[in-house]
């Protein structure tokens, strides 16, 4: 084990909720890692050099090998340390444990994004209806505790963003896409993950990513006047 | 072996890129199914059911349980069939592969589409420019005869739209996205992968499926009229 554990970087940035996978995973294995925190207006020689291709955070490093995207890191990060899996080991619940993180990837972080900071309000409408509907798949899809079952999975783990971002971003708007009353057993999902000690321990403070969120919408809104 | 192979449904569109890459899986692997046509005009029953999610094909289901999403399919096909693996066995190079795919999901597929058949001169020309960019990536990443190496992998069976899709849309409009001249160890790379038995046995008829995206084409000129 301690090879592995020798050079293990992650780049990325706090507040990222890709970069806050990779961390809960970390976390979670009890893998030691170096965080090298990028700043994304001046992207450094390391970033440009270990993701051409996306320039992106996060990028995990081990060994002095380079993995980006978020679901791959993961599925990486679980062939490599064995122990407190993430995905499932049988096929079929593999497949869908994929399946759904894909979901929330493709049906769930832009729309709910764009619920909140697209200006055009035929846009912003459509995208509250897209996401609200993804939603509800998710909603529908939860059977136990967790999407893992009594303990979190890889799902839940790509759910981070629906339990700890969306509730963040719909703040600045006050906009009712995810609530107890909508979604009762995703929310209360979402209470118990980010009331995990692993989640809890990893997930950036609150109040800064808010103003940060709250900025970027003001300047949008005072750059459309 | 045999019990695996009892109940192999796929359920597909003949001209689709997706479903294709299943069934070069399939083929490759020696897996008996059957190959259920889906028109996607009348959504089947079947479809819907299996499929609730995207309605979409392909939908692959072994023993009664589906599964969605063509890149997830061939994860699960990897695991549950091990001859002729199609993802390395080194994780650093699986997490490479699987990046690679996703890449092309991401990057190539809809703007090499958007190519073509974007009315809007400005779209075209970005989305011309996008596909570009992304198919030297792909042009850079390839080293050996296949991507996987001397043998093809999934990355190669992911790209099958590059090889096989691209060309033909982009013969509509006589557009020279992807030509020899501008991608030479691509161009190869497709003409390899196209002649291998195994791809040259699953692969659509190419003059149907052309007049289909021409009739497509001339219909969207029409409706703009």
């Amino acid at each position: 084990m301690a090879t592995n554990q020798e050079h293990v970087n992650l780049l990325g940035a706090t507040g990222s909720p890709f970069v806050c996978r990779v961390q809960i995973a970390l976390k979670l294995k009890g893998i030691e890692y170096e965080f090298v925190e990028e700043n994304l207006a001046t992207k450094s020689e390391q970033l440009l050099k270990y993701n051409p291709v996306h320039k992106k955070v996060p990028v995990f490093v081990h060994n002095e090998k380079p993995i980006s995207e978020s679901l791959v890191i993961l599925e990486y990060i679980d062939e490599v340390w064995k122990q407190n899996p993430i995905l499932p080991s049988d096929p079929h619940q593999r497949a869908l444990a994929r399946f759904w993180s894909k979901f929330i990837d493709d049906k769930i972080v832009s729309t709910s994004f764009k619920s909140v900071f697209s200006l055009d309000e035929k846009e912003r409408e459509k995208n509250i209806e897209e996401a609200t509907e993804a939603l509800h798949f998710l909603e529908n899809e939860l059977k136990d505790k967790y999407f893992g079952g009594e303990e979190f999975n890889f799902v839940d783990i790509a759910a981070v963003f629906v339990a700890f971002w969306v509730p963040l971003v719909q703040d600045i708007t006050e906009l009712q896409l995810f609530t107890a009353e909508k979604f009762p057993k995703l929310y209360n999902w979402s209470q118990e993950f980010l009331d995990h000690p692993v989640v809890k321990e990893t997930l950036p403070p609150r109040e800064p990513l808010f103003a940060f969120f709250k900025g970027r919408y003001e300047s949008l809104l005072a750059a459309s006047k």
